[in-house]
Parts: structure tokens; C-alpha cells; sequence
């Protein structure tokens, strides 16, 4: 059977759609983010980078760095098993304690990364718990999509953001369900917030457990960077709180917090925590520093901050749409997959910008658009050098009409 | 509700039954492998780590080390963003060409770990090939049969190594369907080895896909490491293998090699791959470099080969009973989780010899075992000391007679 020709169609039929994903290849030059070589040869040789989530600039910290480093100079590179068979070590448990002091819980636990937290966690409540339902709120990200659709529990799907939609759907199930409620604090690719402190309320009334992905948050709100439940006093409502670690704290990994019951149900029992190598020794010492600076500096999210609003504010100057959001993620409407892959490749080509065109299945069709994550290393001129190409762009093109 | 209640009434099942995990917590020493120092206050300071799948002690190879560390220097820690949304790099694309080398295929496609690649690829296979129907040999990894179940594709299990038996249910099937034939080269619990040729002419046969797994085989066998399907000759008959990068390679990560067309549609179909921060660069770095060691260095594969047969050979002449198998893993089996846990602690306590007891759910109930993976880096004396502490334990214990 010719298999490649089987692979080729469904390829093909991206191709068509203009959802054919075409990677840039880059390479970060620490010390000079966002800056960054581009190995691709249409683009100039050195380009900024618009939309990492590497937001706070982290992952080229000097702490973090040396962390890193001397890890690797003492443990070694690799864990070399599993977290049972020879892969625990202390940096593990270090950082485990520093995760669970970060959000206030008892205990956490580590995963090699938040896509696998957010898959185990759920796969396993869904599926260990006595008839579970699990509420999922409709833009909740596909690592808990498919953590739900795994655990094959009862799935109920609610509306975005609408804690009276979630009152309604739980107030339907039978009282004996084990309700599972699952929601983020940041949604990444439209930057607006949940009602946090609502959510909790209909789900205290009604038994719930909650179920908080805090992905696109922790290290960067809260006095301590424990996220906007920390930031909203709500933490201790939350029954568990997943995070990454790669993401505002620069390195890579994933997480769950909670009490130490929850924490150790999962270690014994998630298949995708128990039958994986370990997080290099190194990687959690990393990220133990980085999330260590985070708790005790702002100077990170208030530059961040005063950059998200000075791009905020250029835009507006310059007539450019954005969504409008309270977060640090600025999305610029695009609706269009083929026009918004045209705009980034002459943003790079011309400009030197580097920002992905964010295309289905990221986000639904329709809603294609270009993603700005402007951070603390972000200049004023960077910022001006960025606005004045879209406004080149905004007048240059057509589009200019359609999407406004 | 109390749902810390419902959690610890499963771990209390898990406790009575023996197979509640205790992590051993260690720190390996880079240079000093396979010494660590314990962290576990019953045990000595200093342990022999017998039970590492960093087989070859590639995790402290100086040039591994090096790379990794300069790779920090230069690039950071993370790669800060998705493959597609910024956290593709010049490693990542440097890696991709020296799996798809290693294993003489057109491409490679790297994942977060060996779990998450078996997990997405065959997910994405058994969901999206027309009529699917996954063959599985029945003693298939964890992350192959959950990625199996998330297909939601059909699934036949045949039995353990026995290609007639996958004859059998392969000429069973509607002639419509799109057959997936997925074993693993060595498997890792019992250490024996499938009969590759044989199932790859049944496979042929019945113009089925073929998938192995060859996690625990690469950098091990084949001249350049590249697996038992290099060793035997056998590598471009299958049609996609996976490997990792956290065994033998000494880091962590995981990938899968075929067609270009194959790797392309993993890539833009697989939700684990899609959805979740690369790997560093670093890591994408050292492993290259671990790679590349192994493609021209057979010192580190010889001297483990000798060390596995020593261990062999000094168990059989002090009569300690093993499973016989050609692979360089060395099981001695207990059967029953409460001994296998108490021999362990002992040998930890006594002897500082650390070997995680393997029970439930990693190997089936009653077939409880404790594993020893020789590696190049243990001394003839390291050797001695662990016979020596067994055949005391075997004198010791009245379960020499019942296991033997
Ligand atoms: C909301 C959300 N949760 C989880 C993840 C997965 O985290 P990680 O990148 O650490 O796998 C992401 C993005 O990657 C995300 O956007
Ligand atoms: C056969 C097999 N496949 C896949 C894996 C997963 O690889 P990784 O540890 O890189 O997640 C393992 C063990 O961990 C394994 O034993």
C-alpha cells in the first residue's frame, strides 16, 4: 500500500486551505533577546522576535543561565529513567517544593511538560474517579481537550468565560457525578481573562472541583508570579492549579499543585507521569531559579507591562485594530489564513519582524490573526520599528479595508 | 465533597497490595556515574546506581556535557515557544537530520519524550488513516497502547512475539482496512528481543504499515547505534521507527523516523506535537552530539557488552537465578511486590546498592522483578559487590527457595 500517497492527500488538502505550516527556523542569540539569527534565507540575518512566549525574557537570565549550567557540570545531562526507576533526584524535589510554595498548595508534581500535565491530570481524574464529568470551558486548550476526551468521563462543554452557562450545566447532573470543572486564567491566543472569582463561586455551590490552567500566567501576575489566582486572592479556592515552566520562566516542563493527596493519586496513577524519563536534574534546577527570581522581583512584569501598553497605545495611534484584552497578549486581526501567512512572510523579508501567522487548527478558521508578545526586552525602537511596518503594511495592502 | 478522601482510598489499595511507589532520591554525580549520592536517610551517602537506563553513561560524557553547556551560553535555556510559534532552532532542524541519518531514513520528527512520540504518532495514525486498524503485540509500551486507545482506531492484540499469530489476525481483516503493525526491537521489563525479519515478512505480506519501537535498542546495537534494525539489516523495511533520546543517548526527548510525507503529516496533524513548547535547544544540542559520539564510537557499547556478560556470568555461578535473554537488560525475578521491595531497601540500606523494585503497573502482578542495566561505567569490583550482596541475601532470606 503506497502510505505516503495516503499522507500526501490530507497534506495536500492543508496546502489548499492555506493551513500548511511552514516553521521559522531561528536561532536565539543569549544576551541579545529578542533578537535572534534567522537561518532561513529569505529573511535578513538578524531578526526580532515578536511573539515568543519566553515572556519575561527568562530563558537568557544570567541566574538562570549559571543555574543551568553548574547543574549540568554537577548531575550530568540526562535524569536516566523514570521519576521511579533511578530518574528522582533532589533538584526534582526541590523544584516540586518551590512549585507547591509558589501557589500556596501542599504539594506538586512534575511533568516533562505542561501539554503532558494537563493530558495526565485530567486522562486520570476523568477516568479514576467515580462517575466524573468533567465541565470544560469551550476555548479551553487542546492539552486539556484531549486529557478529557482520554479519561473518556462524561464531558460537558460550556460556554467561554460564562459562569451562569456553568451554573446551569451543573445544576443538570445527577447528584452523585464527581463534577470536575476546567478552565484557564489567560486564554493565550485571544489574551482575555476568566472570571475567576464567579467561576469559583458556581462551582463551590454546586460540590465542584476546579480544575485551573494557569499556563499563560505563572511567573508573570501576582506579586509572586503565582498567577492571577495568586493576583485575585482565589488560590486557595482552587482545587488544582497547573502551570509550565516553559514559558515566562524561560526553560521547559509542566506541573500540577494541589493538596498532597491529589498530588500523590496522580504520581501513582497518571500513565503519562509514570512511564516517561525524568526532567533532566539540570532543566529543574533552571527552573527552580527562574521561578525563585520571579517571587522576589517585579522589575520583569513591570517593564513588561509598560511595553504591552506602549504597543497597545502606538497601535491605537496608528489606526491599527487589536483585541482588546486586560492581558500582556496583543492579537491583530487577520481572519484569513493566506493573507496572514502574506503579512508575516513580508514582515520578516522587509522588516526583520518575526511574528507567526497563527492559523488553524491553533485557532478556528476564521480567526487567523498575528500574535504580539511584547516583553521587558522589547525597546521603545523595537516597538516604533514594528508599528511603523504594520502602518506601511496597513496602508500598502488591501487588507488595510478587510480587516479593519 | 471530599475529594481528598476519594484519593487516598485508592492509594490505601495500592498500599495493601505493596505496589505503593517510594521514590528513591538521588543525585548522580557527572563524572563519578554510576555513583550518586543518596538523598534517602536510610541509605549510605554515597550508592551505586544499578538500575539506570542512561545505559551507556552518556549523560556525563564530557562532550555531551560541553554541548549541552555551551549551547546554554549561546541560545539560553528554552526554546520559548511552540515548533510552529517561535521555538523552532537551527538544533532542532540540526537534529532532525542526524536521526533521520541514523536510522537511513528521509526525515525525523522530534518530540518532548519517547512517551509522547509513541502517544502522538500512533494517535494520529489510528485516527486519521482510512478504516485503521492498529495491530499490537501484546506486551507493547504504555505509550503505545495509550496513544492506541486515543486513536480510537481498531485495535488487535496478538500475542507476544509470535508473527504467526499476527499472520492469523492480519489475514482476518476487511481488505479495505490500513494496517498498522506496531512492536518495540527490545523490550525493556523481560529484556528479550522480537523476531523482526519474520514479522516484518508477515507485515509485507498483508501490505501492513509497520511501527517499531526501538527505544531501548538505540545507541546500544547496529554499528552506528542505530538499533536492532540496523544490526540485522532490516531498518528499510519498516516504515516509521521511534526512539529516544533520554536512554542510551543520555539526555531526554523522544522521535520518530520515515518518509518525509510521513514526518510532514505527524507534524501538522499530531496534537502532542503541535500543541506544547519545543524541547530546548541545549537538549536538542546534547543529544546530537550524543548521537554522533555513538555513530562512530563502539568502546562505550563493547565495554557494556562485557560488563553484561560478567554480571551474567557471576550470577550463574553463585546460582542466582535471571532471566536468560540476549539483551543488556538482566532481570532477577521475585514475584511479589512486598519482597521485591523489601530485598531492594535492603540492598539500598545494607549495601548501597540502589535497584528500584519493579512492580505494578509496570510489570504485571506476580511477575515483580528487580532489573539491573550493567553499563560500561561499572567497575569489575562494582560487580563483585553486588553479587556478593546478593548471594548474602539469597543465603539470607528464605525467599531464595521460593523465587528460584
Ligand atoms: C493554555 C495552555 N496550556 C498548556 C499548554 C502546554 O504547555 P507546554 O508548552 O509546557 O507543553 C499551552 C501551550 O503550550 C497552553 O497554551
Ligand atoms: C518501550 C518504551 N517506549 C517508550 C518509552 C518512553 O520514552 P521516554 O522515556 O523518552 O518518554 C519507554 C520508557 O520510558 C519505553 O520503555
Amino acid at each position: 500500500m503506497d502510505f505516503d500517497a495516503l499522507f500526501n492527500a490530507e497534506l495536500d488538502s492543508l496546502r489548499e486551505d492555506g493551513n500548511y505550516r511552514i516553521f521559522a527556523e531561528l536561532e536565539r542569540k543569549c544576551g541579545a533577546f529578542p533578537k535572534a539569527k534567522s537561518h532561513d534565507t529569505d529573511a535578513p540575518d538578524e531578526v526580532t522576535v515578536w511573539c515568543s512566549n519566553d515572556y519575561l525574557g527568562m530563558g537568557q537570565h544570567p541566574e538562570v543561565i549559571a543555574s543551568m549550567q553548574n547543574a549540568v557540570a554537577r548531575h550530568g545531562c540526562g535524569a536516566g529513567g523514570t521519576r521511579n526507576i533511578s530518574g528522582n533526584t533532589h533538584q526534582h524535589a526541590l523544584l516540586e517544593a518551590e512549585l507547591a510554595d509558589l501557589h500556596g498548595k501542599e504539594a506538586a508534581l512534575l511533568f516533562t511538560s505542561g501539554y503532558v500535565s494537563n493530558w495526565a491530570a485530567l486522562s486520570t481524574l476523568g477516568a479514576m474517579l467515580p462517575d466524573a464529568v468533567i465541565l470544560s470551558d469551550e476555548k479551553n486548550h487542546a492539552s486539556m481537550i484531549e486529557g478529557i476526551r482520554h479519561s473518556r468521563a462524561k464531558k460537558v462543554i460550556w460556554k467561554h468565560n460564562d459562569p451562569a452557562d456553568l451554573d446551569r450545566k451543573l445544576a443538570a447532573l445527577p447528584s452523585n457525578a464527581t463534577k470536575i470543572v476546567a478552565f484557564e486564567s489567560v486564554y493565550s491566543m485571544d489574551g482575555d481573562i476568566s472570571p475567576m472569582e464567579a467561576i469559583l463561586d458556581v462551582a463551590e455551590k454546586h460540590g465542584a472541583m476546579t480544575y485551573l490552567d494557569e499556563v499563560h500566567a505563572v511567573g508573570m501576575y501576582g506579586p509572586r508570579g503565582g498567577g492571577l489566582s495568586e493576583e485575585l486572592g482565589l488560590r486557595d479556592r482552587i482545587t488544582l492549579i497547573e502551570g509550565t515552566l516553559g514559558k515566562a520562566y524561560g526553560v521547559v516542563g509542566g506541573y500540577i499543585t494541589g493538596s498532597v493527596a491529589l498530588c500523590d493519586f496522580i504520581r501513582s496513577f497518571a500513565s503519562g507521569f509514570i512511564f516517561t524519563t525524568a526532567l533532566p536534574p539540570a532543566v529543574a534546577a533552571a527552573a527552580r531559579t527562574s521561578i525563585r527570581h520571579l517571587k522576589h522581583s517585579s522589575a520583569e512584569r513591570d517593564r513588561q507591562k509598560a511595553q504591552v501598553a506602549k504597543l497597545r497605545m502606538r497601535l491605537d495611534a496608528l489606526g491599527i485594530p487589536h483585541l482588546d484584552n486586560p492581558s500582556h497578549i496583543i492579537p491583530v486581526m487577520i481572519k484569513d489564513p493566506v493573507k496572514c501567512r502574506q503579512l508575516a512572510d513580508i514582515l520578516m523579508q522587509d522588516f526583520g519582524i518575526y511574528v507567526q501567522p497563527i492559523n488553524y487548527p491553533t485557532v478556528p478558521k476564521g480567526t487567523e490573526r498575528l500574535r504580539f508578545t511584547p516583553g521587558p526586552l522589547h525597546s521603545d525602537a523595537d516597538i516604533e520599528h514594528l508599528v511603523q511596518a504594520l502602518a506601511t503594511l496597513w496602508k500598502r495592502c488591501a487588507i488595510a479595508h478587510a480587516v479593519a
